[in-house]
């Protein structure tokens, strides 16, 4: 039975929404462990939506590409179940981000959505998919085929996106089209420990800065949830990378709401205007004025 | 004749860019006076590409509708002499904002190119119109028809669009994808004096996010050139607008690169690596990943 559990205080509707910023802990178990207490401590302190990094359940393993990974999607039905059960547990809106095994050969990066009784929302599999060195996806995962559409639940239409998803504009744009009320990215990115501290910086900036001008473009809160930490590369031929953390959320103005640091496990709360949106809409009206009629060309690889 | 005016120093190719951030003096010859000095204290200062605000001969003259306005156009053919002589006389590459008289009865919010010839490099008509009170552009400017095209010149080919289209990702996607080398955007946009000191910094912060988003998203440098000083309404009936300055750039990686203040008339110089946007993109190749059969909803008004 889905628990209809927003807080309406007065005229305004807020979710209170945890971010929960994690390191890998050496295994699976442990690191499930250590999720599902986070899980726990966001529920006890009212949290109705809770979004975890991207491949929360194991290390980042496309740093290198190496077939005896895929055995790690064999338990996909397994986590499935186990993701289900914590989310009825707590009774919480649960965002995970799981290796799906779809056939033998056949892998995606989807993120799985949970109402609070347990059941699946929804599914969103990874469209974007990056390939550069220490983020060797493309040989794990087959781009989604599922489209960008937004999750349906009780908290609101999520429209979750991953990672490299949230470099392009058109994929924050398509959700908002179809109702999204809140742009989610499941993340794991990082820094090679070699590059100048400048560098590091303009890298970061710049992750904030694109999906913070989503959140602007249209109209929506943006929440960004990444993971912590160094892991090394196990081939051992490059030097590993520094997950920055930094998780964040801005409201559907652009402005600032939270940001983790970029050391420590966290659990980030806020609390989410749903109805700030329609306001900030009526305000900069950019839907009304798209020119439609004028961007196919947006279908094209290049206008050459 | 054109000059081939990009400094090579070594293997980087900079072109000094010039952002003239401007106040209205009362009358368009005034103003006009205004605008030529500067425009000459930058080619001293060696520019090779001037950017100007948006409308700005004259005050910003949408604060309300006023079918005598319309004459404000009557001059377009003799601004366009002006202005080509401008750019001839100073050797620059001159983006210019216009009050464009296509027929009695049709009008475009237009950006005009020079070459530092004094040719006509190309033209844009603003795409997208706002319509909010105290920006009544719905009533003056007919949508343009020209679509999203760069403009070639001997700088590099300038993806030149006006204010309301900066807070639109396919816009700068269009231009990126027709192969601009940078994103311009001359505007006038302000406060009302009597906003909350936090929302008008919301709105200043959100104005710079979008655009910043931009730059990443595309891998383009990105410049604003902006109003400033306050401007009554003439009819009486708002109490008229402060324009905030704040003109600024960006680097195609995001980063800063200057930025104006609020309050004050200024030149902003800023050298552009125009080679900097490639190696950006091959850290970074979002072109490569966009999921373009995926992006046909685009199109629609709404996905519903």
């Amino acid at each position: 039975m889905v628990k209809q559990n927003n807080v309406n205080y007065g005229k305004i509707l807020f979710m209170k929404t945890a971010l929960i910023q994690q390191k890998y802990y050496g295994t699976k178990d442990a690191t499930i462990q250590q999720t599902v207490s986070m899980i726990q401590q966001a529920a006890q302190q009212d949290a109705k939506l809770v979004i975890l990094q991207e491949l929360h359940q194991t290390h980042y393993f496309c740093q290198n590409e190496s077939v005896e990974v895929f055995d790690l999607a064999n338990s996909w039905e397994e986590d499935l179940q186990f993701w289900s059960s914590v989310a009825k547990k707590n009774g919480v809106v649960l965002v995970t981000s799981l290796f799906e095994k779809r056939a033998a050969g056949l892998y995606h990066n989807t993120a799985v959505v949970f109402e609070n009784d347990g059941s699946i929302a929804g599914k969103y599999r990874k469209m974007h998919i990056p390939d550069d060195p220490g983020f060797y996806e493309k040989f794990y995962f087959t781009p989604g085929d599922l489209g960008f559409e937004p999750i349906d639940t009780s908290v609101g239409k999520l429209g979750v996106l991953v990672c490299w998803d949230q470099w392009y504009p058109e994929a924050a744009r398509l959700m908002a089209l179809k109702g999204a009320q809140i742009l989610i990215y499941p993340t794991a990115i990082g820094w090679f420990e070699d590059d100048a501290e400048d560098e590091k910086q303009r890298q970061l900036d710049a992750w904030i800065a694109v999906q913070r001008g989503h959140a602007v473009a249209n109209g929506l809160p943006v929440v960004a949830v990444n993971r912590v930490g160094f892991e090394s590369d196990d081939s051992g031929v490059l030097k590993g990378t520094k997950f920055w953390g930094n998780s964040f959320a801005f409201g559907p103005q652009g402005e600032f709401l939270a940001h983790a640091n970029h050391q420590n496990e966290q659990i980030i709360y806020i609390d989410i205007d749903l109805q700030k949106g329609e306001t900030v809409r009526r305000w900069w009206p950019f839907l009304r004025d798209r020119r439609i009629e004028n961007y196919s060309d947006i279908t094209k690889r290049y206008r050459d």
